[in-house]
């Protein structure tokens, strides 16, 4: 079923063109469309999608959907499968492999369709470089011992530019998120400054480049004429062309093609890549974060060809690699450096490069400057969810979990509900807390010693208040009513923003003293532990099984059945810390 | 500290030469091997190895050697990740990932470094193809809407033969676990036989195939002249080749290579090419699981390759699709048909023939023919793992799983210590069961009431009194003794079968009515569920956890703290059906 789904995702994948940033986003977000049941507001709502109205669903959908972004952004399907699995999914199942594998071939067979059809140029620069983007594949490139030291000097020194790029980006980002948060004009203002930025570097720094004689015998035209190519002509004479305007005044897929391009190691000025490089490190700082759709990938590649393509330049005498290559390498640098991904970025690079000579070359690059880079700061994704607050958790308990219990870090005081409870109680509790789960316990004359019976979602226990199905008496039904009230899908997760709200109902005095059966909406098999349970243990658990709640009971019998209920955000260093002020942070 | 691991994995990758199957057991066994600490019996032992002595670290270790052979078989280090990362590893974590990426990072280059150093041809066979095995890279293919109804066909029947060949390979299997089990004498005749069978297919089948006339302007020598090459001469007369010899009395990757050869169509005989497939189909069939190190991924690629030539041949006048690139698309059916894996098999094939024009075709094949074969039965290794009657957890929990609760499927007399227990109890409870963890239970006068303190191990029980560090009163210590008697890897995981059994210790009467804490070495942190804990939930949490116990506790107060131990096998479906025979089988 969710196939269907992922060939629709596909479909769309396939269709959406743009760059890595905005396309993993707009996959993400017509996946979580689609995950809502479509957009209400728009009248874009299908009956069906009411099944895919759960968590796991829609957690694996926007999964699909940055598979499938990426998979259309650098045309790489099997890449795009392989980014979903390293960074997309915090929690992976084999079900998931096949589900984002299926995405990402539709993707890839629909926009082979469409590059077929806009072979004859009408669609723009979309066509161009075919399924390959940057296809490098000729002769087998030879390689020696010099050259593998080359390599590996290139790799650390990647490695510290990427880990630079982090601790730059994560600054200006907290920055531009004081600035964006002002409201709307601030952010206009921002973007419009550095738009002017950018454009003044474009245009203002081919100025200080000097003129070349166009080359003798090349294929191409020179100086070009048209939108692409390699030689610019800005202010110079006929027959002459301005590096620097090659590079700054084509799309940033010509300008990677043309760094990566072989066979013309003259073509770039030494001085001409060394202004490049800094104003494309810099730019591609101040530009991601501000209000515009645009990615960290291309900015990183382009900016690691350009630094790979000086080190070749440097090399050149002393190596047989092209300074075309050492830009693929370079870009495979900076992106370990930054993204700290490994085997989606050789694969990526693969399907943009076809230049699977260079694979155990660009194995070891990403090896290396991962290893440089993860010594000074965590990956650029990373960074971003900690900034923005998000309760992610990591892979690994920190170790100073080891030397704490569950129970150490239960907050707030616990509220409960009994198995029959009376609906003011209930109302009460649900407005002056944001709890989104509560532990429901039976105490006589229900049961006859108090019980654990499970737990109830918040937006559960709202739809059924709104049912209005009370009763004067505190005894336990059969269950039955809520057969026969409420269909199977009106217990189902809610779109994002459009759950109902507890505000939204209104109760008289008389229902207010009535009871209401909670049984037939608690989940009567909750994880739980025990008090005494290691917190670093409770920490894997909510990750391994990706959890919201799990109850913390008792260790010792006779006390009121459950302690607590610990949520992601109970797990967080910050709340830790503020229970804690005197834990050492690190190992 | 893993990582050198991996290198050492990954150089002895790089060294082991072969092919898929044993290559993979190869790796593996390297790696257990390690993750024992070295072989005591060869003396190859090293002591800082001792640090990996533990469960995760080993099951790690293997995951990496598995990467490693595969990258090393097909000279493919991206797929051996994600072969590592689809078919060996059950529980896959970010740290894995990027472990295995580190050790095929290193057999990529020591690879590459073995095949420059081999290129004079010093080492035999291995230097044939380079780090590409078999190369097609050329012109872009082109095709069709009436080439895909063609490749879609090609996938459904594709999947079809790969059901077909796990249903037959599963039969087959069965035999022969019944004829290996007989002894060697036995396991020596099947695979005398099994050769003599094969040997004479190899020799008998080409006489049957006619002679044809030398190609006019071909690149290649004709008839073949040495090991390998297109054209086998055989029984023909000069200027004559026999195009089935040329299959059977080549390797096997010079077979595949030939397969997948372009601009080709006419080499290959129709009746050729069908009785070659027949017969590597059915010797593939016949050849897993006797007494040799053979694979099942060069005789399915073969296979799949032979189908697809036929289907290419016989479409030849419709389609624009090279016969060669149909063999590529026939073997990766056979692949998904078989293997049942997806990304992995697309990432190797690309390795493989380095065509990543045909990466669309090869994931819509990849996906129909999985697809198909998924409605018949489970993918060969699956199986594999059933028969051998490994408790082998799948992802899902089984529907009927939902219907009971962990203390239903809880089996035998449950057997607990004390907190403070008396020697002869332990020794009596480890000599009448085989249990590897039992539950701890304080109880008066050491506590107030019963109490779970936690889990103990048979292996740490054997070393704790292998130390005899026992007392005459039942009194709960300070601990301190383990400490000063044992040191820190004393308790660590043992080799396989190199554990202490309790038959190696031998206790006086008096001992036996001493008294042991064992509290120190008790883990006071296992996980556990409530009795009534779904079991399907249980199922979910032993597989994401990779667990080997699960405590059930009761949920009613007042009760003996501790209602029984779930293992693996408590899971598996066998005992919940002798348990419930009226359960349906499936949903």
């Amino acid at each position: 079923m969710l196939q269907i789904f992922g060939s629709i995702l596909g479909v769309s994948g396939g269709f959406v063109l743009g760059k890595e940033g905005p396309m993993v986003h707009t996959g993400a977000c017509i996946a979580n469309l689609l995950g809502q049941g479509g957009s209400r507001k728009y009248h874009l709502t299908w009956n069906w999608l009411k099944y895919f109205k759960n968590d796991r669903d829609r957690r694996d959908l926007i999964t699909c959907g940055a598979a499938a972004g990426v998979a259309a952004a650098f045309r790489a399907p099997v890449g795009g499968v392989l980014f979903a699995l390293e960074e997309a999914a915090s929690w992976w199942r084999s079900a998931l492999l096949w589900r984002t594998f299926f995405t990402t071939a539709v993707v890839a067979v629909v926009l082979r369709a469409l590059i077929e059809f806009c072979r004859k140029g009408k669609c723009g620069l979309f066509g161009q470089g075919g399924l390959i983007m940057f296809d490098l594949s000729s002769n087998v490139p030879s390689y020696g011992t010099q050259d593998l030291i080359a390599i590996i000097i290139l790799g650390v020194i990647g490695g510290v530019f990427g880990g630079l790029f982090n601790f730059l980006l994560d600054r200006i980002l907290r920055v531009y998120s004081i600035i964006n948060e002002r409201g709307a004009p601030s952010k206009i203002l921002l973007t419009i400054t550095i738009s002017i930025i950018t454009s003044a570097c474009s245009y203002g720094l081919p100025w200080l480049a000097a003129c070349s004689p166009c080359p003798v015998g090349s294929m191409e035209e020179c100086p070009t004429i048209g939108r692409s190519g390699n030689f610019k002509s800005f202010q110079c004479p006929p027959g002459h062309y301005n590096g620097l305007a090659s590079l700054f005044f084509n799309t940033n897929d010509d300008a990677i093609r043309n760094l990566f391009s072989r066979g013309t190691e003259n073509e770039f000025h030494m001085s001409s890549l060394f202004v490049f490089f800094i104003a494309i490190y810099c730019l591609g700082l101040v530009t991601y974060g501000i209000a515009v759709p645009s990615g960290l990938f291309i900015p990183v590649i382009l900016a690691g060809a350009t630094y790979g393509r000086i080190v070749g330049t440097l090399l050149g005498p002393m190596s047989d690699i092209d300074p075309g290559l050492f830009a693929l390498l370079g870009a495979a640098s900076f992106l370990g450096g930054t993204m700290r991904m490994t085997v989606s970025v050789c694969v990526i690079l693969l399907e943009l490069t076809n230049e699977l000579h260079m694979l155990p070359l660009v194995m070891l690059v990403l090896l290396i400057s991962k290893t440089i880079a993860d010594c000074f700061n965590k990956g650029v994704y990373d960074q971003i969810v900690v900034m923005k607050g998000l309760p992610f958790m990591e892979a690994h308990a920190e170790p100073y979990m080891r030397h704490l219990v569950a129970s150490d870090v239960v907050s707030g005081p616990l509220i409960s509900f009994s198995g029959v409870e009376k609906v003011g109680n209930i109302v009460h509790a649900l407005r002056i807390t944001g709890h989104n789960g509560f532990p429901v316990v039976d105490e006589p004359p229900v049961s006859e010693a108090p019980e654990l019976v499970g737990l109830v979602l918040r937006s559960h226990v709202l739809v059924l208040l709104s049912g209005r199905n009370f009763m004067k008496e505190k005894v336990k039904t059969s269950g039955s009513f809520v057969l026969r009230r409420f269909g199977a899908f009106d217990f189902a997760k809610p779109g994002s923003g459009k759950g109902m709200k507890i505000e939204d109902l209104d109760f008289t005095e008389e229902e207010m003293e009535m009871y209401v059966d909670l049984h037939p909406i608690t989940n009567t098999s909750p994880y739980t532990v025990v008090e005494t349970m290691s917190l670093a243990k409770a920490a894997v658990l909510f990750r391994a099984l990706g959890l919201r709640h799990l109850l913390v009971v008792p260790k010792t019998p006779g006390r009121f059945p459950i302690v607590g209920i610990l949520t992601r955000h109970d797990l967080m260093p910050e709340h830790i810390h503020g229970l804690f002020p005197n834990l050492r942070k690190s190992h």
